[in-house]
């Protein structure tokens, strides 16, 4: 059972930044070249689920670490405020559709899981949907690794709640990340414990497993999520 | 534990074929209401599964028995053989987007069976994969039922090896019926009993129980779904 709590948010000690970034860059390249066959070859496909907090740096992981891959082989989806046409159907309808051919890598950010995240903490679902909804996730990734193989590699982007002040707060005084602000992160936040909770059962609960990325170096999450995807493809 | 070989695939003993339709005249209206109502509200959907061996009558059960249905609120899919966008991903992904959402009724032409019925008779796929398609399955309309609301209604079209012979013959006879004709279907047909023993373990491991509709007569059989239907909406 993991407790996020114990879990570092950073580079284990003595890293170091400089020789992290050029081993970075090594893997960029070999997933780059690793995409190539998966994408020639058209036999599996892979989906990368990025998970976390606001300011977890979702985004900066999918411009760093997929720089290399082939883009005709490469879909990234990003899952907002349901629609009412996806509210109208079962939580995994609009998450399916979207899951990848073989040949295809598909980057989700947000997933199926801000169903039992954000639904839970503010009790929009009670623990019992909660529960269902797990059974119905682990037997949706089933589903997708024993009849379409595709591997799955899920990311929990774990970031401090001091870091996430720092991120929240460069949205707002920086220019060029103006547009990323938005006053219901700041809400979010209020729920961090809830929030810890929630992500701590998915992880608990989920048959197939978890990276936990420490992410408050952003160098140092680059590294964790290459070398993660380019040593197991 | 079912076994078709000792359900009967005619009408009851004594049944009259006159007032069972006038029965089914008042049944049908009284579908076409609740499904309105369904409409109306958008609060639930129904998915209804035909399955059955070809010259089962799926075609004539959609014409007859949702004839008084709102036509905005209906939605019939008939599953043929996979695409190959289809075929490059997991059996139940081309069946999910197809759903109903609140307020629908959606009839499946066959269906997801489908992937453990035509592909175990030919030994595409070998029993492990077959059992852990069922487990799929069920979750897949476990899923359906608790998230969504969805009232599913599962009929397995249960024709004789002898009418089939006559329904079959009949496409070759009448020039009307011609169009449906396909070689294909008397090959399949010499796969009866491997067949029988398909659909009786879908049968068998389905949590979502199945209707046995016994259709040699069709008259009776459009009396059966629609009072199915009628008194469980």
């Amino acid at each position: 059972m993991i407790k996020l709590a114990e879990i570092s948010t950073r580079a284990p000690e003595g890293w170091d930044k400089k020789e992290t970034e050029k081993e970075t860059e090594k893997l960029v390249k070999k997933l780059g070249k690793l995409h190539h066959n998966l994408y020639a070859e058209s036999k599996q496909s892979v989906l990368v689920i990025l998970q976390g907090m606001d300011g977890s740096g979702k985004d900066g992981a999918v411009r760093n670490v997929f720089s290399d891959c082939t883009i005709a082989g490469l879909d990234l989806v990003s899952f907002k405020k349901p629609t009412e046409e996806e509210f109208a159907h079962d939580f995994l309808w609009r998450v399916h559709r979207w899951v990848p051919q073989k040949g295809m890598l598909t980057i989700f950010n947000r997933s199926h899981y801000e169903d039992i995240l954000i639904q839970r903490v503010h009790g929009w679902i009670d623990m019992e949907r909660v529960q269902k909804r797990m059974n119905a996730i682990n037997a949706f990734e089933d589903l997708l690794q024993f009849d379409n193989n595709t591997k799955i590699f899920k990311f929990y982007m774990h970031i401090s709640k001091e870091e996430q002040l720092v991120q929240l707060q460069e949205r707002i005084d920086d220019p060029e990340k103006r547009w990323k602000h938005n006053d219901g992160d700041w809400k979010e936040r209020e729920h961090w414990d809830q929030y810890m909770e929630a992500y701590e059962y998915a992880i608990n609960n989920s048959t197939t497993p978890w990276h936990i990325c420490p992410v408050d170096q952003r160098w140092y999450r680059n590294y964790f999520i290459a070398k993660t995807l380019a040593d197991n493809l």
